[in-house]
């Protein structure tokens, strides 16, 4: 084992699956995604944008990351892709969005994610910058999307997905963060009844929209 | 004005108001109540115990901080008494319980109280032994009281007081925290209407409680 080499010649070396790129590259685009999705939200920053702020040719950017989406997942370290997990959740159809949700929510959590989340979540409430980037996580790639289903106008949408938002973060809260009981050791299924049909009538029952 | 002095006859000429007690004594007191309190939980920590570890007399703690009440309050830095706050969420009686309680929720963290919140919330996600004071804060404190006035068995009354703190901590995290819009930005009787229908299921309605 000789001493680190970061040449572009090792790059090629790598196994397929390894983050790809010349690491300095590699972390100055994140660096630049990481400013860009805090500032602008996952809506306003663009791959081009970041990738003059990084110094480097957009198409670099895509070689790296494939796409915006995988790019902001890998500058907020996310420990799931969002996408991947979406399309169970709505299979059930909107009467089980709810449940589902939660469901969902549980299974990360209480899978290999959970170091991960716990890290992004003591990042967020320390740091105002991770905070923002982790509410445009939130919204943009997760709530928005689960709720997005569901054919509202766009501020409809967003006042349902705020509330969804506060009862999934309150269960990861109590749950994984403060640990109450019994919320901590409950079973699954007996949170998916509790809480499923919070989450269901935020998503599609009547329901007072947040407003100023 | 001269020196600062710690001599015990410094402690008469203080306005009354002020902390009382030689200001060492004092912090060695919080010291062996947070261990105490994070240790054992509220119920089991005692005066006695928390005196015999801070090497003092026992009616000097009680001298101090007047009640075991007063001592978690004031080793957790509660930047609210609860015990202050409670008696207007229970005179709206049973049916008003979940509005009334996310009306005061609102009240308190619109007000003066919300940097010490935002303090005690980061400072117990970044750590096992600030989580454990205040899910004993929230757990002994605050819930336990408020769903204790419904004449639960404790079973029933700590599972339905887990799920009221997941969604009452959600909405400090997505509101405050996060600042997830609309919620950050939505009047307090908006967010009553909204949420206060699901603290009332949690409270008194029909709902499967959380267990192993």
């Amino acid at each position: 084992m000789g001493r680190p080499d970061r040449s572009a010649g090792r790059r090629r070396a790598r196994p397929t699956g390894r983050r790809p790129g010349n690491p300095d590259t590699r972390e100055s685009v994140l660096a630049a995604a990481r400013a860009a999705f805090g500032e602008r939200g996952f809506d306003g920053a663009t791959i081009r944008g970041i990738a003059t702020a990084a110094g480097v040719d957009p198409a670099l950017v895509h070689h790296y990351f494939g796409s915006k989406d995988k790019l902001f997942l890998a500058a907020v370290e996310a420990p799931v892709d969002p996408d991947e997990l979406l399309p169970t959740v709505l299979a059930g159809g909107r009467d089980n969005l709810g449940a589902n949700a939660v469901r969902m929510l549980l299974t990360v959590w209480d899978g290999p994610a959970r170091p991960a989340g716990l890290a992004l979540i003591r990042s967020a409430v320390g740091n105002e910058w991770t905070a923002k980037l982790l509410r445009e996580f939130l919204v943009a790639r997760v709530v928005r999307r689960v709720v997005g289903s569901l054919g509202y106008p766009d501020e409809e949408r967003d006042a349902r997905g705020s509330l969804v938002a506060s009862q999934m973060i309150g269960l990861v809260m109590g749950r994984y963060v403060l640990r109450v009981e019994p919320l901590a050791s409950a079973s699954h299924e007996s949170l998916v009844a509790a809480i499923g049909p919070t989450v269901q009538r935020y998503l599609t029952g009547e329901v007072e929209l947040p407003r100023r």
